[in-house]
């Protein structure tokens, strides 16, 4: 590796996207024919051609990955410090409305958060713009995201009382652990961005308050470096695949991941075929772009925008197809669960496929605008399929007593109260799942997520006692009123206006 | 008991929560060991100590409370008058925002509050914050609180026209004891907040208007300093138990409520197995513990906030099930109602269990957000278990020819209009219940209280005559259209979703 | 009738509830005894006790109608202007925030006008705050109000396209009436306090677009005055009565239109058992109770408010029932009409005491909240008695061959468009009502009126084009699709809720 | 032709609607017989009488149509350039505030433009008060506007994940034409109004993109024009035909249209039986008339107000009819296509009589409000006449076998995302339109409506892939969950209230 000494002048010099060097953390890197690939678009790297940007890298990436992504020939070598000028250390002045982030005396303090909405408001206004409209959008007209915390608060409770409740437990298992009640933090991308710990404090908080993370494929720091950490060696952890166009590489991943013993699931994200237009985040970069005064050419400038989203998922395979599940399982033991699943007859066949369960998500309303809330699609089981549930759900007396294979069924999106989470439960979902709460809550570090998971467990308590239950083999669907949205459950397998003209089509060949 | 004089500088020594001495009315109590025990949490007395807390205890409590509740050995002597100081007898600055009531100027005049809206307004414009909050507050989302009030709006009455309704008579009796008309004061906690006369008020203008009050077991006045009022001590009143984790002291309880012969009926509330988060509640708690100067340990920091609501109920037995009918039964022979039932299974448990009615109730949406409202449990009845109103109803045939032993139902929660009144009763209800309205009709005292009375006995009248009916006997369900609400109603012992894995469950072992 | 000079100092001096002198036209009238029978509430003439009430009571009252109420004595004699001072001669202080209409500025040209809205907006900006209070009012939470026009705006037209609707007549007949298009102007109380020429200005304007109008029984002007204006001697109006508690009243009312050849039916009202609390109208009174100085004693002070719309009912008798249809029928031999029928077994029961017809109405949402829109009603015949409509519309087959007994359908409430007219007469109403907008178009006097009529006529027009019909004949259910609020329909004889408890009530002795 | 030349001060003298000369492009016009016939209404040009209107002209119409409609007499000679005076030249006073466009920094850059709603902000916000109006408006509360919009969100997707869709085609055939998916360009008048290149411009963007436009009958620039466009000559194009009340005239019109090869399919407009009130465009136009000085007869004050639309339609002849389909058929070889069905028995009707298809259309909620959205009508066509879409769809068996004949529905109305036009194509459409969108995007001239089909058919693939399908043909019913709206389909042929009083109706003799 080199280790010449470079001059800003030089460096300057390096400062148009066909020649493209930055500094990061003293080294001088040649980044030309890796911007165009970033996961976060080339906007944000352009914007740093022939400048340092370790502020800008630090608060996103982990130390490790743009060594372990760049080619040894993209070191050009080290900054001469020598050479640093007043205006080379000034930062750029258009990065304070975007990047900068509110004063820290915006951010409410953390014990007068009480519920995950302040959790919500407080990142909203603590984060960068960026980073929120990245957390917080959903695609096009946010129908699905804002229906899938809607569908909650219309679903009542049946609750029943006179029963002995002082003593109740909350704990179930998950794909075999044991955990302190139902939930599950579901794969975000990118938790760096909001705190520097990022999803190794995601991590530490599970631990402490025994719960399970499924670590992002996009995690700000690698799978590696969160399950590593001295205090979590001994605690499980699910990792979600996307899996690669270049099978290969999503191959070494796994083999990556099964060289730590204590990720002992793997979750393939199925609902990822093509990334949703997530307005806001595409609006941010837009601005960004304009501010840009080297894009000198427009070949960059792309007319849908520049969210980090889109510009992220290129790399997942849009083929991936139920044919791709013996392949994954010739490439682990763990378990293997599917996670996007939006209807009830990809749940059938998950199980037909030899599946160890789904997450019934839509991706947090980011892929497809008006998909349906997992909710419902729990619901169309019970209406379909329920002997999915009552013959494989792990607590089912046909699994315990052998006679049937368990198949876990996991819920995400809008789950935002520990209610949300028994009605879940009490329709027959292993665990909830939160995705955005979780990287909020990150804002604080690991405090703020073992504040979340804390109060989600007491609001999740405090309903039990309330409907009557003391554990979560009590837990069924006589304690649910859905009637509110019973409308949207397609109960035949006929829909009503199923017609033969698309009898050739593909749903027929599965 | 000591009567040594205790200058102001040696009270203002014990000014921490380790040691916490305050003045009442003249007395120096020693409050250490009891504070964190105090119902309306620690820190409003923490607040208080090494001073004069007596304006903030009589804003609150009866006189006799403090004495009553202290062992003899905290009293610590008299507050020695000539050490007092100016600064000693200076208010606290940070008390206004929080205490101070607003100026009279600002709560409009009785004879302009035409509806109960106008009494809530002129409350929450006139109580001080704290008040306002904890009167006010509901779980969490405030879904169930909203929907209570909601739902009355979507059912449509069915009237007859062409009746002779000139004289009509909504009279009706309640549990035997002869009403003007069929509304109920619900038990609520506290009513000395909004104006001194507290409950003492509610009590007199039951009488005067003919109506009968449930006394709340966490009134600010004894429910022997209620019921003994001169001017009542003939008339009745029911009484609400909470049922004590140390049952001993509720059997105490109950003999002192049996020494007045006036207390003519026990309400055992249910529905408060666990306290639910009143969000507004906790975060006006937040906030006076961080004006807080003397809390140096953050024990008693408690993240959940700090709301009245759930401090006040942690002496509640959440263990109290159907086996304790029998101990109930041997401790009383009053009529025994329960209050807080929330489904259709739970009413006809109360019956089979001999209980002489129930109060279907969510607690004002307080404990549990998106429990149903007592309307919808009342409609399951007539879905699932019409017997227990066509049979069992104290007017039904059944019941006066001495075939079936009457069985009242009683409904509260979002009643807000006489029409709500009319419709329950339509339905079966033997009466309405109104808390919150009670306690803002308070802040204007008995007068108050029997303005809010007549306001919902003329519309409950001029609704009766308006859908065609001249007495309660001719109420009945035909005059009632609940067509936007029955897609709420469970109408079948199975529910649609209902599954066979939770066959071992609590519900099928009742 | 005494004439004598009575000086403005003596008038002053009788100013007080006990004394009580007014001036009207130069005439010095003692309404001491008056008063509080004043249809309008005591209070506004206790404002004007010892003055010059000339102005005020010319805002609302035809010029006859204190020469025909009040006794011969009560004339005191005449004003001797010789001593009108300035300060006799100002205004009252108070007068203008409450009762003096806003700017002519203020109220938009006719010819901007182009739907009822508008007319509704020119009314609220230009009438007095009272004016407006008492007409736009309703009761209680405004639900039935605002249900009565939103209903419309959820039931969809299932139009019909390529017929040939060049030529299309809207032209029916109403009772025998032949009418330009199916709109009838409802009784609506007290036009003139819009504008002076009140219901003339309506009598005018329905003989120039030949619809007719029901001249209510609380008019301005008496029907007397209305129907001999010059231009409409020979056009046919309707008369809605309120049936008085004393019936020789009604008797010698009656014969007193009887001597108007040209009023050719009556509407009996019986939706008025009891006066709804309208509360807007009831805040303004109170508004004005405590600006009067006079109002010494607080006898008058009436909790409830003061609205006119309560006051002027007291005489309206709550008794009238179906055996006084015998009664009724000895009184006239006009056509007579049930208004305001909220339940199809009303109808029916009006069909069977030989009515000539019903309007569904529910008096505007003005006497019970949560009462059921007229369309409702309409709806459930159809579900439940059928062949109420199809056997007896005086359309139907079996009326023109004297099959069957012709049987009038009205629906007013909420109409706002010639859509609303158009879905009430396809589902089988002979026509529609509109009350307030008509008295709101009245502030423009005849031209007002007539501009309102042409609109909805217009809107009317289009509508029947747009749906394929060319003639009210063809105008049938098939054109409407009513799901969104099929809901709300009950079905069935039996509601789902029925029970037996209430078997000996009133409605199974019909 | 007269080349006279004529002073401004002759000019300026006739400046009545009696005797009104303009100048358009230094030409001087008698356009008194012609004014009141103006399809914009003959305000606008007496706004212009005596004076120069080029500006004006120029803005909404094609420099050829004024040569081509008035007689040769008509043109008076030309303008003496020498006789211009200052006044002369400067512009009407009051014309800013109407016809003025907003200034272009107020139009946000196209590449900021990411949805159909941006192009809408941005023509609100830069296209004049009146443009805005004209387009914007629809008919009374624009009920049905907002609904057809507004139901596409409340129907879900049931998205099928796991499958192969990295290679997808959208591309379909709409009447024997390729494109790139299926979007249609409805037919929406007077597009210059909005750009210069009005309609030129979608033209040429349609040929870019692969779609068909469908031009309208009312189109700034003539259809030939459009098609005879040198780069779009062998690109095909539908014509939207208004049958004329002179039939002669529809018949010269369509001989011309067929004298371009490239227009290939005839769209008959039905549901412009009656124009409706388009409020907006009402209030905008009365506004312009007041400020016209010259109005002394108020024989074109028209009390409705004068939107375009109304007064555009006048030609239309209103008893177009089924039996006019022979005549229509005689007329032209093209498939002809009806458009503005809203109702399955039409659709039938249209099979029956030989039709090619139809465009369920409510002609953008702007003629009948509460007439259906297209979206409801085709579920109608499912629930009642299923082998409509089964048997006669263009890719169903049938058709493909030769055993029946192709029949295309198109919808439009409300499509605002490629969402909308998914569903509305797994549902049996055809093809989608887009009317206002495209005007919007018009005002960014050909750049912009190609960005607006980039977009739309961006979101369109983005759903394909998210659903689970890789072609047209295997959209199908099956992934529509329309529960929500279910409840406004009517399901058989007899309406629930349909009775037989109305049976000598027109609806039975078809």
């Amino acid at each position: 590796m080199s280790q010449r000494q470079i001059s800003t002048s030089e460096i300057s010099s390096h400062n148009k996207d066909t020649d493209c060097w930055i500094v990061v953390d003293g080294q001088v890197w040649d980044i030309t024919k890796f911007a165009p690939e970033h996961p976060g678009g080339p906007g944000i790297i352009y914007k740093y051609a022939g400048r340092d940007a370790t502020q800008a890298y630090n608060e996103i990436h982990s130390p490790s990955i743009i060594k372990n992504n760049l080619p040894k020939d993209a070191l050009k070598g080290t900054l001469d410090t020598t050479t640093v000028t007043k205006e080379w250390a000034t930062p750029l002045a258009n990065e304070t409305p975007q990047s900068a982030p509110a004063s820290a005396a915006e951010k409410p303090p953390l014990d007068s958060i009480i519920n995950t909405h302040d959790f919500e408001l407080a990142a909203q206004h603590s984060a960068t713009a960026k980073t929120w409209a990245f957390y917080s959008s959903a695609c096009n007209d946010l129908i699905t995201k804002d229906l899938n915390a809607s569908l909650f608060t219309r679903v009542l409770f049946r609750p029943r009382v006179m029963r002995k409740v002082d003593k109740i437990s909350p704990a179930t298992s998950i794909l075999g652990h044991d955990v302190s009640f139902p939930l599950m933090i579901s794969p975000a991308a990118m938790a760096r961005l909001i705190h520097p710990d990022g999803e190794l404090a995601i991590a530490r908080a599970t631990k402490s308050q025994s719960i399970i993370q499924c670590i992002s494929n996009n995690a700000s720091y690698s799978a590696s470096e969160i399950v590593s950490q001295d205090v979590v060696t001994d605690y499980p952890f699910f990792f979600q695949l996307y899996v690669d166009r270049q099978r290969h590489k999503s191959e070494a991943l796994l083999r990556k991941i099964h060289s730590h013993k204590n990720i002992t699931g793997i979750f393939v994200t199925t609902d990822a075929a093509a990334a949703g237009k997530r307005e806001a985040d595409e609006r941010v970069k837009a601005d960004e772009t304009i501010q840009n005064p080297m894009m000198t050419s427009n070949a960059t400038n792309d007319k849908k925008g520049g969210g980090y989203g889109r510009l992220m998922g290129s790399f997942i395979d849009p083929n991936l197809n139920w044919a791709d599940i013996t392949w994954l399982r010739s490439q682990t033991k763990l378990p293997l669960v599917l996670k996007g699943i939006m209807s009830a007859d990809d749940v059938r066949l998950a199980l037909e496929h030899g599946l160890d369960g789904v997450v019934l998500s839509n991706h947090g309303g980011r892929n497809l605008d008006t998909s349906p809330p997992g909710l419902l699609v729990l619901m169309e089981i019970h209406a379909r399929f329920p002997e999915i549930i009552t013959q494989h759900h792990p607590r089912s007396a046909a699994v315990r007593q052998g006679r049937a294979r368990p198949f876990s069924i996991f819920v995400d999106g809008g789950v935002r109260r520990g209610t949300d989470i028994l009605k879940l439960v009490c329709l027959g979902a292993v665990a909830a799942g939160v995705g955005r709460p979780a990287l909020f809550a990150t804002g604080y570090g690991q405090e703020g997520v073992e504040h979340l998971i804390e109060m989600l467990k007491d609001e999740f308590e405090t309903a039990m006692r309330n409907i009557g239950v003391t554990s979560i083999d009590e837990c069924s669907p006589d304690y649910i009123n859905s009637g509110a949205i019973d409308k949207w459950v397609v109960k035949r397998r006929e829909h009503p206006y199923a017609v033969s003209w698309a009898s050739s089509g593909r749903q027929s060949k599965l």
